[in-house]
């Protein structure tokens, strides 16, 4: 049984008062950048900085007392680690993180503030997932992945969700792609309430294979992906591969350069903290990728370096 | 007849739709860091930027259309020339924002792109004054100070009186003062609708005329301010002494480095892009100098120059 919209309406009633309703903001100076009307969902303002949160929410209330008490499990080395660590404290659960040893000192602080039990692993997709394998099979805890787990897909979805509620007649969405659980689950929000509007996924040049994966119809791994945008280095899942087939108009690509010409944007005009990741759906609005008069953006992070902005890279 | 809260109220009416209504956003860290609830009212996600554009655009919409014909004219470097110049446009009517030869370029840029008509000028205040004397006399254009005028008072009142209709029962509400504008609008509106919270102005140690003013009963002028917050280098006039006495509850001081550190606390954690002189409040919170277990703060703005952040100064 695949994920459907009800499960998005279904995870926005299990979340709500666990994450914050995030704010949708304009700019007229966008807008004329655009020759659009632009809503942005700011997930940046999301609790602890991103959508993450809201899969990982989604995830961990769906959890039934038996298996809950078990404690979860994932391997990242970025926001949805922190965002699962965050979920299930707030219901009293252990949280294990597997993370690289490589990992910024700032991302193992940050799942650890939020009282996850990090499991130090070589920096290798294999020693990752063998690290996990192993905390499961100890712990009894369950894995909720970054995004090939239809609870983390809904979850994610209720950004969209709460767009649509507040912005009617929208053209188009789009949304910043790697995994792919934000751009399903926002495809799957729009087919429930809005489906005469486009869902436009955006993804980084040097990091095409969703891109890849939907012109050719067959899905294709990445080789050595390569971007600013480090929230979207992972690939498409076959689940979310499915759901993006079914319910997406297009998948479109954004040159690095334009990434980081549209996070300065952001950053000047918007008076918003993007995460170079969020700023790649908005570059593809202001590139002429995205049609429509009226737009949505989801506005997917807001962590950064702030001692290493991509403008300022060379001059320090 | 001095400025009334009255007028705030009434000039909540005439910019409304004119002007965003910017959110009021929480932060957990914060609070946090301040053990207390904070609001933060984002007026560095208003137009242009910055509260600026609610009292040019109160004075604006105030003048009768015999005046109005005739133009409105101040002498600015910063965000209330912008404002002003967005304004007047808006209603069809000639700007004209005397400027230092000094000011940055993309200062200059951004008020000619509200069409308005830069007057160039010595970076003199007596240059400044005399330039702005000769377009008032050439013109009959309508002088807008940037805050010793009763119209721009109220109009920057207006921001605080969003605040109060959404969150109630606060304990203290802080705002950073320059030459008091803000501030002292700021206190007409809790005058007028929370008389029980208290009023805090929080200005920069190198820059603390209104703090001694305020503490010695008489109004002393600014010898060689020094800060970086920018926007709080200009010194209270006897109009808004005169509210800031009768309705302000203290006005307390922060130090650069404290400045500094809650601009980039609110960067990273709240992902806001404010301006230094916005940070000055939240510094004041930080520190234990604003007291209550509910506190509201004007983020007054979000202008910075991205290449010149306080934290890179010597890095780059």
């Amino acid at each position: 049984m695949p994920v459907l919209p009800a499960d998005v309406d279904a995870a926005g009633a299990l979340i709500a008062g666990h994450v914050h309703r995030t704010p949708v903001l304009t700019s007229s100076a966008l807008d004329s950048a655009c020759d659009a009307q632009v809503f942005l969902k700011c997930e940046n303002l999301q609790r602890v900085g991103a959508f993450k949160v809201r899969g990982a929410m989604n995830a961990v209330l769906s959890l039934d007392a038996a298996t809950a008490v078990r404690g979860v499990a994932c391997h990242s080395s970025g926001n949805h680690g922190q965002a699962l660590a965050l979920a299930a404290r707030e219901q009293g659960l252990a949280a294990h993180v597997v993370m690289p040893t490589t990992a910024p000192e700032v991302k193992r602080a940050a799942v650890a503030g939020y009282g996850a039990t990090i499991v130090d692993c070589a920096p290798t997709l294999a020693a990752r997932e063998a690290a996990l394998a192993e905390v499961l099979h100890t712990t009894g805890a369950t894995e909720v992945h970054p995004y090939d787990d239809d609870r983390v897909i809904a979850g994610q979805g209720t950004a969209c969700l709460e767009l649509l509620e507040e912005v009617a007649d929208l053209d188009a969405v789009a949304a910043p792609v790697g995994g792919g659980g934000l751009l399903s689950g926002t495809a799957l929000a729009v087919a429930g309430h809005s489906p005469a509007t486009a869902v436009v996924g955006a993804e980084p040049a040097g990091a095409d294979d969703a891109h890849r994966s939907f012109r050719s119809g067959h899905l294709v791994g990445s080789s050595a992906p390569r971007t600013v945008a480090d929230g979207l280095l992972a690939s498409l899942s076959e689940r979310t591969f499915a759901v993006i087939r079914a319910s997406v108009s297009d998948i479109v690509t954004v040159e690095e350069s334009a990434i980081i010409s549209a996070m300065r944007f952001l950053w000047e005009r918007t008076k918003l903290v993007v995460e170079p990741s969020a700023a790649v759906a908005v570059a593809a609005v202001l590139a002429g990728d995205v049609r429509g008069g009226r737009i949505g953006v989801i506005l997917s992070g807001g962590n950064v370096d702030l001692d290493r902005l991509p403008w300022s890279e060379g001059r320090a």
